[in-house]
């Protein structure tokens, strides 16, 4: 099968990794020459915003797949009425791409979700009480596009673009959970897992996996994966990012229409990956069975601040000496601050023992040019 | 890395799948256009029997490997001239890729294999009793190239060729062990798996792990594996197919210098697989653990009698429902009689489990056109 998939990195590529057990022909768009997938994908150069190229590239494909969001949705809503299959299909696409249509989705589904107000270009009538978060309504990706707004003095920083202000959730803990739903509407769930983010870049640190809940909170997460599942009208696989507040009650911060760095344990951690799921996905096949074999945790590799260039992986050959450590790249090969060039995935017997392999195995790696 | 494999079929292609997790360039050669590896790596149709193809092929490679015996080594060994890493060395190549230099390297390192006698082209003096086995001194291959002569019947059939006749061992099990030799001189060992053989086709069917023995064997096997790591002058992985008879001793019947069907299972069924291992050696990187984390076990997907064309897998639909059961494809679209064109990997929690489930993934899929 002529697989398409808008986007060409990691994701993209540790789909195909994972996908090359099967007999289909992957293709793959993205506007930098280099991308991860290029080499390994029937690789077109070009944007995944532009309508033209979208439509171009989706045409003579048998199912149409994103590996990230921010694509030109309109093209793939035409590409569905062409008859192209399109896995998450263009409306959701389209819901989760706007955090306005997103925040909507949620309300309109009783999925809980912190109080929100919209904003509309014009900070003349803001009522959401300080503090809150910002969230601009497009364009917002691994951090970017998001603000805290705490003071009246902060108020001058606000955005003044179409976003939502939401209140601002006192956090506990940060908990993700990936769904997935084929197109003859059978679901799966992945266990839930705990982010820990890393304040300074606000992207995922660690992401630890199982978590234990209390019934009650897990009560909570059955019923919010029951709700989306049952609302969302596509096939897909969905990373659903959830806070627990410091009372115990579950919210919904936004959701991914697509694989999400807080799955990338479930390569060795779980029965079957994401990856795996997310193919079965695309092609309406049986989903696979996602249970956590054992407790496994990742950290991202992301450049080091102060280095930009060509990559080098320092302490890598020690990390390679520790059992059950598991190192996944990109195959991108320049570096810089913050970007993501990989990450490790560790099995451990306790979550006492995970922690402290993580720690360990992060002191001793740095990526660096 | 500019990683050259000499082969780009289903060996090369799981190599590849593993080594994603990597950041290298990899480079294949096979004379089929289509040949499974020719869609994920930089692809050259040609031969490896050929001296100047490879010669060709390997010349701006930091390192050459195989993932097939049957190439060109006298090529191997001028790249080496001309400093070419080539993993395993094109000696160790040269003298596993005829029988008779194997069986002879057996010997001189006090490596237990089973009698034999060297038969140079003419069938005059031969001095072996019967029953015997024949095996051609180059190009045998899954079962091709040997013959059992049990009669003086069969002594019509003997091919008159240079070629080793061997004592028939009167075999209780089948059973493969995995080896790894970095050029650093560090080696680690796959746990022994067990080959139950379909007799018909003389293609690998189950291959199962781990298997229970006797510390007597166990320690035979261990002293096997060490004369060969001691003997074997150069990195590389290893599979030592043995032969256990029916009087608890065991013997060598043959290696092979490369990934082996015998060590499928450990994709899912160990630490590591032998693919992640085969990278690490071509790499000289430190090795991978090798443990067991599981019942694991393989069936082989081979081309059902009387179909020939393209490629249909009747059941897998079915298959992918089950838990812990892994497929993997190949990438060849034609299948012909007896052509392996995938594998299964099963999980459990015992040896009766497994082999229930493998029976009944058998039952389940065909191979047709």
């Amino acid at each position: 099968m002529k697989i398409g998939i808008l986007g060409g990195g990691q994701l993209g590529r540790m789909l195909i990794q994972e996908a090359l057990k099967y007999d289909d022909e992957f293709y793959t768009l993205d506007p930098a020459a280099d991308a991860p997938c290029h080499n390994i994908s029937h690789f077109t150069q070009g944007s995944f915003n532009d309508y033209e190229t979208v439509l171009n590239f989706g045409k003579d494909k048998d199912v149409v797949t994103i590996e990230i969001e921010h694509v030109n949705a309109d093209a793939l809503a035409e590409l569905e009425n062409q008859g192209i299959k399109v896995v998450p299909n263009a409306q959701i696409i389209k819901t989760i791409q706007q955090k306005i249509l997103q925040k909507q989705f949620y309300k309109a589904h009783d999925i809980p979700s912190p109080d929100f107000e919209i904003m509309d270009g014009s900070s003349d009538e803001i009522k959401m009480p300080l503090p809150f978060v910002q969230k601009m309504n497009t364009g917002g990706y691994d951090g970017k596009g998001v603000q805290v707004i705490r003071t009246n003095e902060d108020m001058k920083n606000l955005w003044i673009q179409d976003s939502v202000l939401e209140k601002l959730v006192d956090i506990d803990k940060e908990l993700s959970v990936i769904v997935a739903k084929n197109e003859n509407g059978e679901t799966q769930i992945f266990p839930v897992t705990e982010m820990v983010a890393d304040p300074k870049l606000n992207l995922l640190d660690f992401n630890i996996c199982p978590v234990f809940l209390s019934d009650e909170i897990e009560d909570q997460i059955d019923s919010i994966t029951e709700k989306f599942l049952n609302a969302v009208n596509s096939p897909g696989l969905f990373a659903i990012e959830l806070f627990l507040d410091k009372e115990g009650k579950v919210w919904v911060n936004e959701t991914a229409p697509r694989l999400h760095n807080s799955g990338h344990q479930s390569q060795e951690g779980n029965a079957n990956s994401q990856f795996e799921q997310m193919y079965r996905v695309v092609k309406n096949l049986p989903l696979a069975d996602t249970d956590a074999v054992i407790y496994s945790g990742m950290l991202n590799l992301v450049g080091a601040e102060g280095f930009s260039g060509k990559v080098i992986y320092e302490g890598m050959e020690e990390v390679l000496k520790l059992p059950e450590t598991y190192i996944h790249l990109y195959g991108k090969t320049e570096t810089k601050p913050g970007r993501k060039m990989g990450h490790i995935n560790v099995l451990a017997e306790s979550r006492e023992e995970l922690m402290e392999k993580l720690i360990q195995v992060k002191a001793m790696v740095r990526v660096i040019a």
